[in-house]
This record gives C-alpha cells, structure tokens and sequence, in this order.
C-alpha cells in the first residue's frame, strides 16, 4: 500500500523553518511506529524539531498522535477523582513516596505510573523495590481496584501507553535529540494524558542535578507541558523546584524509602516535607478537594498518610514493618575545617550514588538496594572540623574510590553561608 | 574495542553551533563507514550541520576524511598533465561529451569518472550507453593506457574512492539532508580530490533544472568547492552557468550525444558550443596549456576534437559510425500563437525527458536510449502559431500523457522576448 505522505516532504517542512500540518505530524508519528518512516529518518526529524522548534497546535498534535499509538486507561469508573504528579527527576527525589499516600488520604486516587532509574537519578520503582516481597507489576485490573480501595497506587507503566514515545524516547537518547523540549513535553504528557488522570501536578526540576540546568528552559518546558495538558482538557499546573541540591538527607534507594516512612512518620528533612505538601496542595486543588496547608500538614503529624502508604505497600505484597536493606559497607566523608556548608551539588551527589550501585549504567543492570549516600548537612548548615559531612553506602567497596572522585569539588565550607533557599521557586499554571 | 569518542558529543557539538575539532572529524567519517556510528546518528548530525554550518576547516577535513575512507588515483606517471571537469547537473548537459575529447586535443589528459542519472538530470554514462558497444566499466589500467593514449576517458567511478560519501550520500537522501552545502562540497570535491587530478573546472549550475535554484547558493557552494580543491593542492576554478532552461535543443540520452557530435563536427547549438569553449579554456589554464579561446574553437571546427572522440569511443568497444537508437514513438507540440518565445522551463523538460524514458526513478531501472525531449526553438526565438515547439520520444507512447502533464505552463510565447541570456554568468576563482 501506497502512503500518503512522504517522509523526506515532512523532513524538509520542519527543516526549512515550516509548520507541520495536524495530517503530516498523524502520518510521521503512526508511520514510525509502524516502521514506514525509518530510525535514521525520525532522527533527522527530531534534530530539525530540536533546532528549528515547534509551537503549540504542533506539539499539542504530535503529542495526540503519540497517545493514540497507543492504548488509553480510564479512570471514570472510580468513585474518586484522581490526580497525578510527575517529576522531571533529581537526586534524592523521593517525593512519590509520602505524596501519594498523603493525597490519598483526601479521598483522591493517586495513579502513579513509575519508571526505573538510568544515569544518575534514581527511579521510583528501583526505590520500593528495596521494600521486601513489594512488587512493581500490576495488571489494570488490580491497579483500579487498588486504586478504589486504597486511594494510591505506585507501579510499574504498562508497554501500551503511547508506544511511539518509547520507540522515540531509544532514539533520541543515542542522536543527540534528548533536549527538544517539545519532543521532552510531549513524551511526557502522552502517557499522563493516554494515563486518564483528571488533574496533574508537574515537578519541574532546575539546577546541577536535573535534567534542565537553567531557569530559562524549565520555564519553558513547564510552559510547554502546562498548554498540553490544558488542551487535553487535564487540569494541569507545574511547580519548578530546587535542583541545585539534593532533595532531603539521601539518594539511594532503601536510603530514601526510610526517609519516605520518616516524613510519613510526621518528621524527616524539611524540604522534603515542604515540597510533598506544596505538590499534595496542588493536586487536591486540581482534583477538586482543595486543602489547606496545615490541613495537608496534619495528615503527616498524625499518622492518615502512614496508613494509607502501609495499606499500599501491603496491597502490592510488600512488608512495611520488614527492615530495609543495608549496604554492607560504609566510608565517612569528614569536614576539612569549621564553618558554613554552602553548597553540596546534587549532580555529584547523584553521581556518587549512582557509582556506589543505587543506580544502573545500562537498562539491563540491577541496582543494589542499600547503596547511596547519605547527607549529614545541607547547605547553610554550620559544620565543624572533624563532623561527618556524608556516608557513602555500597555492597562492592572496590567502588569508594570512583564516588570519592565523583565527590571532589562538590561542596563548600565558608565562613557564612547564604540562608537555606526555598525549594519551590514558582508556578506554572 | 572502546571507541576513543562518543557519536552523541560529536552530534551535540554540531548541534549547539560549536565547531567540530579534527580528531572528532576524523573519528565521525571513519566509524561511520566502520558502521560503528549508526545510520540514525550520522542522519541527526547531518541535520545539524545542515542547519548549523560548518567552516572551512570543518569542511576540509571531513572532506580528507571522506577521501581517506578509500583509494586514491595517481595520475602522475602520465606524460601529460590531467584536467577535470564536474558538472553540478543539469537538463540536456552534455557538455562532457565534446569537452573532453577537445581538451584532450590540446595535450591534456582528461579522466572523467562519472555517475548514471537519477531523477530529471540525466548521467552522463547512460547518455554515452546509448552509442552502441560501448562500455562504462574499465579497470584502473585501462583507464590510464587510454588517457596515455587516446588522452580523454569517461568511465564509470571505482566503488573504491570515497566510499564513506557513498554511504552518506544514500543516508542524505532519505533524510532530506542533502541540501547541506558543507556536505554537498565534500561529497563533489572528496571524489575529485582522490581521482588525483592537478586541475578541475567546476560548472556550478543555478536555476529551475539545477540543483542550486537561487544564485546566492550557487555561489556559495562554488566558493565552498575552490576552496576545498585549494586547500588540496588542486588547482580549482568554477564557472556559475544558467540552468533556468535547458542546454541546447535535446534532453535525453542518444539525442543528447547526437547533439554532442554535431558540436565535435563544428556545428551545434551556440550556448552549448559557447559553454563547451568556456570550460576548456579553464582546464587548459589550469593544467598549465593556456589556449585561447579562437583556438578552441578551431579544434572543434576543423575535426581535431571529433579525432579524439572517434578514438575515445573505440577504445571502449563503441563504434562511433553506428546509427544511434531511435525512440519508436514521437509527438510534436506546436506554438499556439505567433510570438517570441519567452521562457522554457529547465525542471519542466527535465521532468518531461525523465517521465518519457529517459531517467529513472530507482538505481535499479532500465533508461530508454532514444526517449527524451527535442526542442525547436530556445528563448529569444521566433515562433508562429502551428510551428513545432518539442518533439517527445519515447518507446512507450502511454507516456506522452504525463510529459505533457510536466510541460503544462512550461513555456511562455510573447509579444517580444528578452534577448537570449549568456550561459557563463560569473567565474568564481
């Protein structure tokens, strides 16, 4: 059968400065994803799209066009409104664990469909897999009835939710095309739209250890993202969020799920307290049970979003009185003198855990489940000579040496340090 | 092995508007032919070049690095110098044909490694096919005796030089990347530059049947070209020559080297005869044999070139008194009206030659000898109404409907005409 476009005209549309048309951008899209319209093909696309940009009807249509390559979940049939929260990804971002449960709690469904981590942040599952018996994969079946029975479910992203972005996302990742923010926005939004959620609360990282190291672009990413959602008819806002340090006092995975149980537990880090309560805020406004602050503060303080996340954890046969792993061994990074930490830069934290095992080089790797580091100070924080500054965790010792390297330069002791900065710097809506 | 670079920094240094180093040059051009850098991430940093640029360095050593993907010639143990000539393609361009037998006239062995058509330019190879017995294919020695010997050779290019622009050239076509002047340079000059030529005359074309519709590209793809053959040591100059309508009165491939001999027995049409003259001049300048051009012209008019041609033809198994092919089926179409014929489309005959026979649309087709287009009047002329315009040749008339379809508007016929247009329009040195 003969196509109806050709992909070499689509190309040169896009290379020439043009717009492509709403029939150009379902043919490319479904023609690639059926193999008419070649790898080496979709790459020259893609660095056209990079450089010579999209604008809104484009991305909005490329983005409809991923999701209906694939299959789309509907969450209608729930008694409960449902929102949903994604973060663009950093070091230490545990957010989802306590989140989900929290928002939960306000009788909103929390459908979280997570990835597994490559490079230097950590993914989601990875992290509740540290929990024993805890599984990542459920069928549709049991995540809705989850979903109806307990209020939050985390689990893995079925293969039928906008398969183009999978295909694309490979791609992209060996051609140099990874930083098209209508190519990112729209991989993105396809599976949270093709998901079915009604609201959805984007966590827009800036800074070393995020994706987007500069303001300027997460704007418009978070920009991009919040049009697509609205045009979908999803109730869309973003928060842009700190990055420049990691989130709270771990990046490991069992490191960070005890972090999780300790915020749930009405205590941990103060900013990851403060941002799970900024985003649980948001997404029940979304949802339509709009919730004070301390409202949302209490359900920590007094022990509802620990119920729901133990019933969560339980659902998907995990133990949440079970301990969690620990790294069979430990080496203490130690302050050099007195003063003020005034910077500890996530990206080399990131790093760090990543090479001590919480993380994996290549899709097929496994993770270890105690590695990580471990922060004693964050920034603003007064240190004296001699105090622990980090505990590096791993199983496989022989891998100190290359997190020490990738720690060299990472943090500053001064004789006063700027203040602790807030880890929501605006919002998008 | 590890590769000692990464496809994905070369892609991204291109992409960010950098500038790429000789060592990432070298690597890309290698590992590409090795197949180590992948169809897909060769086609992302052909766009990006294609949208970024590169500079002259840039585009000299990808062009040492194309010739060094293959073997080079040696023409140094002949006794005369060489000259060459490339032409950047056009409709009813046979000027190969009586060029390189009269150059040759004057002690100047010309080497012409040639290509077959695709799409509405025609190949030189297919046009001499149609002489019959005559051969495209000679091994390296017989190319040399024959330029000892006889002094002109057009043969077809060894798959031995160049074989990464082999490569790239089949990739940039379906990626619509072929408009790149960086790459389209490198890819013209790489080959010329491995022949082992000492001078090269480049007949940039510009207008609707060239390549380079706008003269400002032209230029800059002539200026790109002479600065490659300097920087190669090959003296290097280039002629920029309207293609807004065809060259001479014949489009096809027997009617074209028909035409071809009537220039080498002293007649044919002006602006072929006058382009012919022009090119030699320059290679004879260029290989240190500077003739004027009234002596030129006497080498055409007193059967000395037509002596090299007969020889030329022979000694590749042609005969050169043979009746050429004759397509089976002709249609003539006639001038509407009295007047002065104003323009006649370059693309559109073009198009219309290829749609009879004469070109193909896949490397895999057959072409027609004897199908094309013959023209009776060029812009300037004086037509009256009923007089023939074109004759159409094909040996499948079920054809003729969609060359005409191509022709449609392709001429205009009115009150006076501008003057008829000089076919050399700027040299570029």
């Amino acid at each position: 059968m003969s196509e109806t476009h050709d992909a070499v005209d689509v190309i040169r549309t896009k290379r020439d400065g043009g717009t492509l048309d709403a029939a150009q951008i379902d043919w490319v899209v479904d023609a690639y994803t059926r193999g008419v319209v070649a790898e080496e093909q979709m790459s020259a696309l893609a660095m056209a799209i990079l450089l010579n940009g999209m604008d809104r009807t484009e991305i909005s249509r490329w983005t409809a066009a991923m999701i209906a390559s694939g299959e789309r979940m509907d969450f209608a049939g729930l008694s409960r409104p449902t929102a949903d929260k994604h973060s663009t990804g950093g070091v230490g971002d545990k957010i989802t664990l306590p989140l989900a449960p929290l928002v939960a709690v306000f009788g909103v469904a929390v459908p979280q469909l997570s990835g597994r981590g490559l490079g230097h942040t950590g993914g989601t599952l990875d992290k509740l897999e540290s929990v024993p018996g805890w599984r990542a994969a459920l069928s549709n079946d049991e995540m809705l009835r989850q979903l109806e029975d307990v209020g939050a479910v985390i689990c893995q992203a079925g293969s039928g939710l906008a398969p183009a972005d999978r295909k694309l996302y490979a791609l992209r990742d060996v051609t140099g095309t990874v930083e098209a923010i209508p190519l990112i926005a729209s991989s993105i939004m396809s599976k949270k739209i093709a998901e079915g959620t009604s609201a959805l609360v984007l966590d827009v990282k800036v800074g070393s250890g995020a994706f987007m190291k500069d303001l300027g672009a997460a704007r418009e990413l978070a920009r991009t993202m919040v049009d697509l959602g609205t045009d979908a008819g999803v109730r869309t806002v973003a928060l842009l969020t700190d990055m420049s340090t990691p989130l709270g006092l771990t990046a490991g995975n069992a490191l960070e799920v005890r972090e999780s149980v300790e915020v749930l537990a009405g205590g941990g880090p103060a900013d990851v307290v403060d941002l799970t309560v900024a985003l649980a805020v948001e997404m029940l406004a979304g949802a339509d049970r709009p919730t004070s602050e301390d409202d949302v503060r209490a359900a920590l303080a007094d022990g509802r979003a620990m119920d729901v996340w133990r019933r969560m954890i339980t659902a998907q046969d995990g133990d949440p009185d079970a301990p969690l792993p620990l790294a069979r061994e430990t080496d203490v990074v130690r302050a050099a003198h007195d003063g003020v930490l005034t910077s500890l830069d996530a990206y080399a934290v990131g790093v760090a855990a990543w090479r001590l095992g919480a993380g994996r080089a290549r899709r097929e790797d496994a993770v270890q489940a105690g590695a990580g580091v471990e922060m004693h100070a964050k920034p603003g924080d007064v240190v004296r000579a001699g105090d622990p500054l980090l505990t590096l965790h791993t199983d496989t010792p022989e891998k100190f040496a290359r997190a020490h390297e990738a720690l060299a330069g990472a943090w500053s002791v001064g004789e006063d340090g700027a203040g602790r900065t807030e880890v929501v710097i605006d919002r998008v809506a």
